[in-house]
């Protein structure tokens, strides 16, 4: 299945998700008139929160609850059921279903739990579920989950013991679409987030996602007109790919997704045999996925919150140079030191804001960024409006922040100011609380964020949704890039016969694997195979002095591990004795190993030594991977790594996003290295898994990296088969 | 002067600053009716806020204010004067510290502004001030400051124009003493902190540090016995060597010393000639020494509250293994994630433990960490406190965390169970409020708190709080050392002599360098100095194939840089033609260097090569520095840093705190370094510099570190003199 199919399946099921969000009419099975019970709160919800549709509480054991007549089974009501909200034990569920299925029912939410969450006999009935409900095409939220609120038409089809829930905010402007796979902790995050004001359209608990799953409301969501951001807590997810297509309509209809993911602490003890498959630690790939798909990802609560914050208020951030007015010269040290923390410029104010600064403003104020705007406050408020709307006019400034820590006497006057200021100029005005909680009050919050101006809690957390805000911004108005394909069909078929010889699981020697990069364009050192010493040195001769000999053998990995590698030969003498002692040392490494024969390669000219190589990742497949060479990757795990297949942007920005990035700009004297020679491999190798998925892993370690304009060549490489 | 004069020195500078927190009387030089007036702030609060002392106002226009007897000058004044805070404007300055000179006042609180923060002429006014008081033994808080509250005398010697400092608050236990080196800062910190039910005893706002500067205030809280936690905001000092005095005490005394010092934006503009001279980034200084010196160092205000409320309540963190006790399984997820994130880790229960819980518990909980602790609570109460005392148990665990968001309804009953919790279990139990603001309310805090129970607003605030709480545990228990001195007196003598022939700020050539090393058992390869193509190969069979030829001069100082390094010659014929190249390379490179000729060394046995070295740092002075060699070093900065002199403790620090640390311990089947070679090193050259301070950058690059027990070896060096 080609893309634009697989999207067109992804948005036909997202429009099948409209029963459980706009339903007509809902029946409750296991309605009860308890608050105690899920089936309870529910009905409740229903009946005394503004939900206009029709309710049917279906109960075998009551006639009547809260007034509405009661039905034995949903087969008994007599008209048409949209939406069935479950709340039966689970060893009900499936009848129920059974009997939502012959009445039509479009969707159900299946509040019960013990199914996947409780071990081997709930995963075989989940996948009982599973198989009912994809036959019979009925959509389905859960089961073990909280359930669906629509704030849209006040529908509460969720429940929690708490019962706390936020009902009916007073919010006007309801947009963002919380999708969560923890109840409990959505819950938290949605009744905090709705308290300072967030405007949610739906809130989704998802629980153990049966049938329909994260991406499936990811994509409702992105094709819903009410929504226009997305918010997330996520654990992890089984589909990698359909994550893929869900990010990808969401980047194109421009509708921000922030997802709070966790995992660090789950253990990464995958097996991997090359350096490549070693390094994708799970949360790294979904990092490196979330970055490759422009989804937001902050670190902490506090940081979604501030994040939606800038969204909601549509504050455009085109860069990241900041003017700060600071409430005295101590906040704005600290407020300075916490922007450049975060990656973000303290603004250099022109010669002409500087000139236009002084003529208003007393000697005593020193005109520097940040400004000490209580300074300004003290001499007249008009002139702290009046310096601040020469620095928003300051081309080299992208936003103007104000950093107040001050109890409320303060606040609200400075407040006045702030949106004043807001409605003279184009540029983002942003208030940020310090030190957390003190003076943080919600109806200041609102009352800020109605004139468009954010205010966020905790400069730390400022500064972050800041900076991640500004990336998004220029991810998603930089130009969507096609996949380059710069294999003809016949290196393709090529490549076919080499790799239909090798078994799954087989892994291709040195000579191997370079034959299939060759095929793929990417330059390999020039080398012979010899079996003898005599070949070895005649093969030496052919190449011309000095050479690398190199044991074949596709049983030995590791070959400097082995002690297989003699560099920098310069005479048939000393290539006969390389030749002797690299056999001795591969067969006391690995008795028994099948040894090919000893490699005779060119010995490269001078470069810089980087590593790219494939990998796979369970749940999002196969992974491009890029490093420098040697300690870099092998003890700091300094490597980027997107998701294959990549464009070309995916590839720069890899090159770029390593710590030790600069070492290719030339150190030492050295001249910089030819990044477009690795951006090109890189995206080769993209190509040659997306050509050829069944390639578990591939090294290219050392890919010699020479300078700039000089391209590059693979001096080693490994390929093990799926 | 011996470090034991110093502290008499700075111990007795403290207790002259007694009569600024206790003296029995004040007078208020600038007195004024005004609230908006310092002079006017300042006696209200004398004569409202219940200070208990004699205060008399001294204006010259005035007969009376507030119904005091106002003075012309304070010579008038009959009674003796402990103290004087003066809110004069700058030009009286002078003539009024005369006269309280006269009158023997002991010391005087400087509200003025208008010395050496407003340019040349205030600096010159303040070096005229320090000198005057410095002369006449008068202690000085200020000028350009806020002043000093002492909150067990209720003596609030500060202003502010909001007028909003903490007044009388209701805390019983006041020992949180505050220094702060921005007064508007440090009111901003001291409102929320107070607010927030923290025990200050002291505020210090103290300006321009004229005279008195942070370490004289940090001794005298030290010495102070209200005071048994010192908390601060430092902008920079200018004295190193006196606040690692101050700082000693503190570790001594076992007061922690927790600082937020910013100053990360400000640029790093120093040239240096060497790598350690040019790695040394003033903030990086400031984050060594305070790790040097036990000094805890929070990221933000959050995080400092953070550490204070853990500090406050006594939670002893004897080791980082944590017990979660959280309130759904996501949230348990998000608080594992962190723990991990900020260096604490997930404790895995015993099997005892397991067994004992699996028998309370009914047969759907899973006994995990992070615990569900919501699923307990909702079985029955009494379990959760079972289970939790069963963990508590646990000798694999060292504190019980709970996180929590939920909002009041729920919070109370939590809060009890808490403290029941922490009567029966002599482990920390530690309460987090997830998502900063909602549900932290301050009454609950201050409650939980009085009850022993650390109660802390935001999960990243709180496990980095933590873990600086366990570091600083470990650091405060661990044994002191003294510094070793493994150098005899002859030794010194010979080097003394050495360095004597050298100008100021001149060169070491790389033999030079390496005698003086010799001399101080750093182990330097063997090598001869050729001034000829003939000397170098004679040198070479000498010392015996194969050997290293380097160009030797003081004016290159990389030679890799000017092609100036032959590596691995093995023949007469190599080694004279690479002395042909050396030569006309770095002739080429630097026309006109003085060249002393070439030297050449043995080619040392493979090693890791690492690098070690001395700096300077303009407020610390010498600097003794360690990283991994080549590009980790040089583009990475991945480095660690001590103000010399280190104990062994340090250098056993510096060794492990590098990222690449676990190269060291061997890698790609090579066996672990000799680290306590390196160890060694360090030692030698803190003490080598602590001999000759003159000393201004030593690099050893690289050292060479063979494996363990082998001992390590300079291949090459360089010294620049101050």
């Amino acid at each position: 299945m080609n893309k634009s199919n697989e999207l067109d399946e992804l948005r036909s099921r997202a429009r099948g998700l409209i029963p459980l969000f706009y339903p007509s009419s809902i029946a409750v099975i296991g309605a009860s008139e308890k608050l105690s019970k899920p089936g309870g709160i529910v009905l409740a919800h229903f009946l005394e929160d503004g939900f206009q549709g029709k309710v049917f509480p279906v109960n075998h054991r009551k006639k009547e609850i809260k007034g509405l007549q009661c039905y034995p089974t949903v087969l008994d009501i007599p008209e048409q059921v949209d939406m069935a909200v479950i709340a039966v034990t689970v060893s009900q569920v499936m009848e129920v279903l059974q009997e939502c299925i012959a009445k039509s029912v479009k969707g159900a939410i299946i509040f019960s739990s013990g199914f996947a969450e409780v071990g081997v006999e709930g995963i075989e009935l989940q996948e009982e579920l599973k198989k009912l409900v994809n036959e019979h095409k009925i959509r389905i939220c859960g089961p073990n989950c909280m359930g669906i609120i629509n704030y849209n038409n006040s529908m509460m089809a969720a429940f929690s013991y708490s019962g706390i829930f936020p009902v009916n905010p007073p919010q006007t402007s309801k947009n963002i679409c919380f999708l969560t796979q923890s109840g409990g902790f959505g819950l938290s995050v949605a009744v905090t987030a709705v308290s300072q004001g967030f405007g949610f359209s739906y809130y989704v608990s998802m629980g153990n996602e049966a049938e329909s799953d994260f991406s499936d409301f990811l994509a409702f969501s992105v094709d819903d007109p009410q929504t226009s951001i997305i918010a997330g807590y996520m654990e992890g997810i089984r589909d990698g790919k359909k994550l893929a297509l869900a990010a990808d309509m969401a980047r194109e209809a421009k509708k921000p997704v922030v997802i709070f993911k966790t995992g660090r602490y789950e253990a990464s003890s995958r097996a991997a045999l090359s350096h490549t498959g070693a390094l994708t630690g799970s949360d790294m790939v979904y990092s490196s996925f979330f970055r490759q798909k422009g989804i937001i990802r902050p670190e902490s609560i506090e940081e979604l919150l501030a994040i939606l914050t800038l969204l909601e208020t549509k504050t455009i951030l085109q860069g990241g140079k900041v003017a700060i007015f600071a409430y005295s010269g101590g906040h704005g040290v600290v407020m300075a030191d916490k922007c450049v923390e975060a990656g973000l410029e303290v603004a250099t104010l022109s010669e002409e804001t500087l000139q236009k600064m002084s003529k208003l403003l007393p000697s005593f104020a020193s005109v520097v960024n940040p400004i000490d705007s209580t300074g300004l406050d003290l001499v007249s408020q008009s002139l702290f409006k009046s310096c601040a709307e020469i620095v928003a006019d300051d081309p080299g400034v992208d936003m103007l922040i104000f950093p107040y820590w001050v109890p409320k006497n303060i606040e609200e006057h400075t407040w006045e100011q702030l949106i004043q200021l807001k409605n003279s100029t184009s540029k983002p005005v942003i208030a940020i609380i310090m030190a957390g909680m003190t003076g943080a009050v919600p109806e200041h919050m609102i009352y800020l964020k109605r004139h468009g101006i954010p205010v966020i809690a905790g400069l730390d957390f400022a500064v972050k949704a800041i900076k991640k805000v500004v990336d998004y911004t220029f991810k998603v108005n930089s130009a969507k890039q096609e996949i380059i394909r710069p294999v003809s069909f016949l290196e393709k078929e090529k490549v076919e016969k080499m790799l239909a010889g090798y078994p799954p699981g087989g892994r291709l020697s040195e000579s191997q694997a370079k034959e299939i990069l060759l095929a793929y364009g990417i330059p390999v050192a020039r080398e012979r195979r010899a079996a003898t010493a005599w070949e070895a040195v005649s093969a030496a001769e052919q190449l011309g002095y000095p050479v690398v000999l190199k044991i074949d053998s596709q049983d030995i990995l590791h070959k400097t591990e082995a002690r297989g590698i003699k560099l920098n030969l310069v005479s048939a003498g000393q290539v006969e004795e390389a030749f002797k002692e690299i056999l001795a040392n591969a067969r006391q490494y690995k008795p028994g190993a099948n040894i090919t024969g000893v490699l005779v390669q060119e010995m490269l000219k001078e470069g810089t030594e980087i590593i790219v190589g494939i990998g796979n990742d369970p749940v999002f497949g196969s992974t491009v991977m890029f490093g420098l060479g040697g300690i870099l990757v092998e003890q700091l795990g300094d490597v980027s790594l997107r998701v294959a297949p990549v464009c070309e942007n995916d590839a720069w920005e890899m090159v770029r996003e390593i710590k030790g990035h600069s070492i290719l700009d030339g150190m030492r004297g050295k001249p910089p290295v030819d990044k477009r020679a690795i951006v090109d491999v890189i995206l080769k190798l993209s190509q040659l898994v997306a050509d050829f998925p069944q390639i578990a892993e591939l090294d290219i370690n050392p890919l010699v990296v020479f300078e700039d304009g000089r391209g590059a060549c693979a001096a080693d490489a490994l390929i093990v088969m799926k």
